[in-house]
């Protein structure tokens, strides 16, 4: 029995542009990996409804579960909601419950709940709803596919509201090994050892130190018994002439 | 006359597992931003022989440049050239230059020449070597797929190799204003905005500070002109009532 499967497809100019650097993705990465998710693959996409459509649709057909991140608020560029709906050849208009929590978190605040807003009401038919806990406006899972906030706090509380309603698998453990040698000093006893142990997964990455170089050998797998005994041998392999 | 276009693929389990955070994608997509190619698309999977062909396939096809990071090093989990050459329907040989290359590193620092290390010269045929001032194992680009280190410090090295040898556009240059109102209040000028310039992008960026929500707008284009003229508008927005 294996773990669920997963991708992220984090949607909007913000990365590609060089303004920002991902937040969102790694934050969900370390979640899912906790959760028994197997995140697969990510991809970020410009602003554009096609574009969106294509890869949601791509995705979904792949993974257990896809989540997508930006471009869900008020303005112009916020055209996610119209791609996912197109992915699944879906209408898109206003729907009451979501604007009747829109209209509960306006009335609240003395904001006037103009069109602009209303736009953060047009969900899917048959999607439900995730909760936002930060700024009411929500997102929504239509089948396999989870449509949050890009602001990353909104992003984390959705996520939050989210997860506890998928059914994950064995949590991913992981260990590092830092060893004093290059990467191929140590290349072939660490290839034997991932032959002999093809239930877990390692990733060798090395570094430059004051010249000298070094390598991190992360094991994961969601065995903890089998983990150590992989580290040990391991720790042979680092010690070796 | 459009600026070229680019997409960037980085591979390995690093990111995926929520290990470590992007920085290759955010150094590249600034790098990028500078010279005038537009950076549209940006893939993170993992180490699979497949997956990394079918994802080079797909992305060449599509843009004008293909950045790989990743997977070009000696253990057993770096398989990038396997991937990139069966992309191309190419056989992967050691090759003399690169060999050579290595050789003579080795012989400098006094390590062994080992089967691992030597899996740093294979290299398809008619590819063209990427130099690597710090580790000197190359890149190379293959047509226009051009695959590199993930290691950061010889990404960024083997992108300033690059770099000077492709054809940019004009760079992209953007103006940011923060407007202490919220996108909910500004979206529908902001709207009308982006229609009256086409020729830039706007994207709008929320943020909750002590309770109070604001905007980022960020306004991307390559003529600084109408780039000062949109940023006087969007001034205007900021200050109406």
């Amino acid at each position: 029995m294996s773990n669920p499967t997963a991708a992220i497809l984090v949607i909007g100019d913000e990365i590609l542009s060089g303004r920002t650097r991902d937040a969102n993705m790694h934050f969900l990465a370390g979640e899912l990996a906790a959760k028994g998710i197997d995140l697969r693959e990510a991809r970020i996409i410009s602003d554009s409804v096609a574009g969106i459509a294509e890869a949601v649709n791509a995705l979904r057909a792949r993974h257990d579960h896809v989540f997508t991140s930006g471009g869900i608020g008020p303005t112009h560029d916020d055209i996610t909601a119209d791609g996912v709906a197109a992915a699944f050849g879906l209408p898109l208009g206003i729907r009451d419950d979501a604007r009747a929590l829109l209209a509960g978190h306006y009335a609240r605040t003395g904001l006037e709940m103009n069109e602009a807003r209303l736009r953060m009401a047009r969900i899917p038919e048959g999607a439900v709803l995730i909760d936002n806990p930060i700024s009411t406006a929500p997102g929504f899972s239509l089948e396999n596919v989870h449509v949050m906030a890009g602001v990353p706090d909104i992003f984390r509380a959705m996520v939050a509201s989210l997860l506890p309603r998928l059914t994950g698998g064995l949590p991913l453990l992981s260990q590092t090994l830092r060893i004093e040698r290059g990467e191929g000093t140590i290349a072939t006893p660490l290839g034997e050892l991932a032959r002999d142990f093809g239930d877990l997964s390692f990733g060798s990455y090395p570094f430059i130190q004051n010249g000298v170089y070094g390598t991190n050998v992360v094991v994961r797998g969601t065995d903890g018994a089998r983990l150590d005994a992989a580290m040990a041998r391991l720790a042979r392999i680092a010690a070796a002439e």
